[in-house]
């Protein structure tokens, strides 16, 4: 059966010590005039770099000393933490994971941020990547 | 100064043990019907996801022990390789980014698949991710 959901690339994480230090390389590329954002229930401060095909890289900056991306880059260094994918359907595509035996981290969608629905899937059912799925409500 | 270049995102590169065992989490997806190519000179196999907004997930089998997907699974496991982002200017860009220091694996651009040309960023310059700049050749 072929579904009718469909797929995007939302964003890249990337795990950063600084966004000064992440932007850098970003910079000598020529991008200029990142936005930033605190999301003190995540514990990281976000640097987003927008890309052309509603694509964004986003550098995440740990803000406490028990936030997961510290965590991440006290064990593995700077480097790429996370993909997200847009999605249609989230509640549906869970429940097809999970019916499949896929190992979900979230096992119904929470509350993110940008008035979207999100849930990660276990790098250990997906070929060791980190994804996050992610809906944006209807009303807003 | 602004600069007038434009970036995509064109593909995440994923090393896979096997394209077989990689696909498996897409099909739960839904993902069906994909694609495959050998790439002999880079001594992989590829197989891809095509996502909507223009971006594809793409799975790296190695086919020889001495592959560098072979060398990135023996030292990491399966997780992703690499982005690529499609750009335009290639050769502008290489150029301005040795000028600020940036370490460039291939300090001019390559021939690579699908009629583009190719040149890798060393992660060691870009906050510890491998990020290859892709631009498709105007005449082909």
């Amino acid at each position: 059966m072929k579904l009718d959901f469909q797929y995007e690339l939302d964003h890249i994480g990337i795990a950063v010590e600084t966004l000064d230090k992440g932007f850098e390389f970003y910079r000598a590329l020529g991008f200029e005039d990142m936005e930033t954002e605190e999301v003190p229930s995540e514990k990281v401060k976000t640097g987003f770099l927008r890309l052309g095909n509603r694509a964004t890289l986003e550098l995440l900056e740990p803000t406490g000393e028990d936030s997961t991306i510290r965590k991440f880059l006290t064990k593995r260094g700077p480097g790429i933490h996370h993909i997200c994918l847009r999605v249609k359907g989230i509640d549906q595509i869970l429940e097809q994971l999970k019916s499949k035996g896929v190992r979900l981290i979230n096992e119904t969608a929470k509350q993110g941020a940008h008035n979207c629905r999100v849930a990660f899937i276990h790098p250990a059912s997906t070929g060791g990547v980190l994804i996050e799925l992610s809906e944006k409500e209807k009303n807003g």
